[in-house]
C-alpha cells in the first residue's frame, strides 16, 4: 500500500508547487509509510520529496523500525544527547538540498520542537500549510479502509450492548467508562483506542466534551455515552443517549428531536452535495423544534485514522461530498445545568448515496 | 491546589524575565489549572501573566469546563467557523497587552496551529523556550503526587501479576497486551492510560520501542512487557522481562546483567547526585560485562503527569537530583534479531536517599 501512497504524494506535491513535505509523528506519517512512533521528547521527522527517497531523522534506538519497509529510505539517526540533534537535522536537510525550498507542513500536528530543528537546517525555506494536500490523499477511503472502519463500528456497538446490562444506579461515570473499555477490548478493539469514552450523566451530559467523573448515576438523568473502537488503526466514534429510570417529559422530547435531526443529516448526505447541507438538514430540525440555541456544535467531522479529520459538517463548509468520504453525523441538544442528548453515527459516502456503518438502536432506552 | 501553583508560576515567570506563558492543551496546562481538554483541530490556549487572571481562548462548546474553577479567568470563546478564530486570538492578546512582550512556550507541546494564531496576534513578541521554567514547577513531586504515583505502580504490578497466568505459547503479542489492559482497568487504572503496553517477544524484544504485533509467542523467546497505569492523572511506567519456556543460556546471562545494572542505577540515586551518575552506574555494569554496545538508550526519564518528563538519566546530564524528583531506572540489553531484556522501576528521591515505588520480582520468570 505504502509505495502507491508515496507515488500519489509525489504527484500531489508537484501539482501543489511544493518541493517537500515534512511530517512529524502522527496519523499522516503512519498513513504514508506504515511507520508507528510515539510522539515524545525525541523528535522524529520524515521529509518526502518529489524524486528522492524519504529522509527519516530519528533516534538511533528506533532504527529497527525502518527494517522491512517496502520502499527505500535515507536514515539520519541521532544519539541520546540533544546537543547533537541540530547537526543531524542540518545534515538531513543538506542531503535533500532543502534550503530555500517550499517545505509543506501540517500545523495541526507539527510541534515547535520539530519545526525549530527543521528551520535551523533550512533558514531560507518557506513552510506553507500543506494540510489540504495531505487531506486530499487521505479523505477518500478505499475498500480496505472502509472494512476496518465497519469492523471498528461493529466492535464498538457489541461492546456497548455488553455494557448496558452492567449499568446500575449509583455507579459513577468513571465506573461505566472502565467497564465499557474492558468490553471494547474483549470484543476485539486494539488497545490503542481513538479516545477515552465520554460517559456523562445529568448536568454533565449537557457538556458535549465532558470527561467521566465520579458523579453517581441518578434516576432522572440522561446518560450520554460517546465511545469508539480501533481496528488496524481505523477508528469508530459513536454516541447514544440513555435514560436512567424515569426522566422528565422534556428530555424524552429533546431525545426524539435529536433522533429526527440525526436521520435528517444522514438523509441529506450523498455525492455532490456540500458538507454544509448535512449540517443544515440536521440543524433545521432542531431549530424548528425551538432548540436551535442548544445545539452548540457542528453536525459532524470526518473520521478514519484520526477521530477528527476532514471533511467537517459545518454550515459554512461548501466542500462537496465524494464517494469514500467517511464522517460522523452527531446532532445534539444541551440544556445547561440539566441534561443533554447526542446521537452519533458513522457513515461513508457511496457511489450513489450513503453507507451507514452503524445501526445500533437510536430510540431512547431506559437503563439502571 | 491550582491557585498555589498559579502563584508559584507568577513568581517563576517574573524571576525568569518572562511576561507571559502561553500553553496549549497538554500536561502542563492540566497541572497548572486542573483543566482537561482533548488536543484537537480546535485550538485551546491559556495565557498566564504575572499580574492578570489567565486568559483562555477556547471553543464556545467547551465554556462549561471553566465553571467552578477555583480562580478567575478571562474567557475568549470562538464559534465553529475557523475563519473567525484569528480575531478572537487577536482580541485575547490585546486584552493582556502582549505584543512586543516575552511570551514563553513549550516547544514539545505547542503546535504550529496554536503558535501561528498567537503570533498573528502578537507580531512583535518574542517566544522564548520556557520548558525549563515549567519543568522547575513540576519536577519536585509533593506528597499527594507521590501517593498517586505509588498507587499507579501498585495497580500496574497487580494487573501484570493477574495477566501472567493467562500468557500461553501461541498467543500473539497483541493478545497479551489486550489482556493486560483489561487487568489494568479491573485493578483500578483510569481508562486514559499513559501509553499502550509494549509486549514484544523474540526478535521484537530487541527493539526497545516495539508495538505489539501479531507474532505468536514461541518457546525460546524472551518477552519484554513495558506497561503502566494512571491514577488521578499520574502514571507508572514499568518493565519486566520473561522467558517463554526454555531459553538460551546467553539470555539468562544478559537478564542477570540487566538486573544488576538496574540495582546499581537505583543504588546511585540520592539527593545532590547528578542524573549522569545514575546512568553511569547502570551502564558500567553492562559495559564491564561486555554488552555496552547493546544498551542503546539512556537509563531513565522523569515521570509524573507525563510518561516522559524531566529529569532525564543521561550520562551527560549534570542536573542534580533533589527530593521529590521521580523517574524510571530502566537499563536494557538488545541483541538485534535475537532477543532483548529491559528491567524498569519507578523511584522518587527522598530526603536522604531513594524511595523505590515498584517492588515486583525482578528475577527472570518462565511463563507460557
Amino acid at each position: 500500500m505504502s509505495t502507491t501512497r508515496l507515488d500519489k504524494l509525489a504527484k500531489t506535491l508537484q501539482a501543489s508547487g511544493l518541493d517537500a513535505l515534512a511530517l512529524n509523528v502522527g496519523p499522516s506519517l503512519t498513513y504514508l509509510t506504515g511507520l508507528h512512533f510515539h510522539l515524545s521528547e525525541r523528535p522524529v521527522v520524515v521529509v518526502f520529496t518529489v524524486d528522492q527517497p524519504p529522509v527519516v531523522i530519528l533516534p538511533k534506538l528506533e532504527l529497527l523500525k525502518l527494517e522491512g519497509l517496502p520502499f527505500e529510505v535515507s536514515a539520519f539517526p541521532y544519539e541520546e544527547n540533544p546537543s547533537a540533534w541540530g547537526d543531524v537535522f542540518r545534515a538531513a536537510a543538506r542531503s535533500l538540498g532543502l534550503d530555500g525550498k517550499r517545505i509543506g507542513m501540517e500545523p495541526r500536528q507539527m510541534r515547535l520542537l520539530e519545526f525549530q530543528y527543521i528551520r535551523a537546517g533550512t533558514p531560507e525555506a518557506d513552510f506553507p500549510d500543506a494540510s489540504d494536500v495531505v487531506s486530499r490523499l487521505r479523505v477518500r477511503k478505499d475498500a480496505e479502509e472502509v472494512t476496518a472502519m465497519r469492523k471498528a463500528v461493529q466492535i464498538a456497538q457489541a461492546a456497548l450492548e455488553a455494557t448496558i446490562p452492567l449499568i446500575k444506579i449509583g455507579m459513577t461515570e468513571m465506573d461505566v467508562a472502565g467497564e465499557l473499555v474492558i468490553q471494547l477490548l474483549r470484543h476485539g478493539s486494539q488497545s490503542a483506542m481513538p479516545f477515552s469514552p465520554i460517559v456523562s450523566g445529568g448536568p454533565n451530559s449537557a457538556n458535549p466534551h465532558a470527561s467521566p467523573s465520579d458523579r453517581k448515576l441518578q434516576p432522572g438523568d440522561l446518560l450520554v455515552v460517546d465511545w469508539g473502537a480501533a481496528v488496524n488503526g481505523y477508528v469508530s466514534d459513536l454516541t447514544r443517549t440513555f435514560a436512567i429510570g424515569d426522566v422528565e417529559a422534556e428530555f424524552h422530547k429533546i431525545h426524539k428531536i435529536v433522533q429526527e435531526a440525526n436521520a435528517a443529516g444522514r438523509a441529506a448526505a450523498r455525492p455532490g452535495v456540500p458538507c454544509a447541507d448535512v449540517d443544515i438538514a440536521a440543524r433545521t430540525v432542531i431549530e424548528k423544534a425551538g432548540y436551535g440555541q442548544y445545539f452548540t456544535h457542528r453536525t459532524g467531522h470526518g473520521i478514519g485514522i484520526e477521530g477528527h479529520e476532514d471533511p467537517y459538517m459545518r454550515g459554512d463548509n461548501m466542500q462537496l461530498l465524494e464517494p469514500g468520504m467517511a464522517f460522523t453525523v452527531e446532532p445534539g441538544i444541551y440544556l445547561p445545568g440539566r441534561n443533554g442528548v447526542r446521537i452519533e453515527d458513522n457513515v461513508v459516502i457511496s457511489e450513489d448515496g450513503l453507507d451507514c456503518l452503524s445501526d445500533m438502536r437510536r430510540e431512547i432506552r431506559v437503563v439502571g
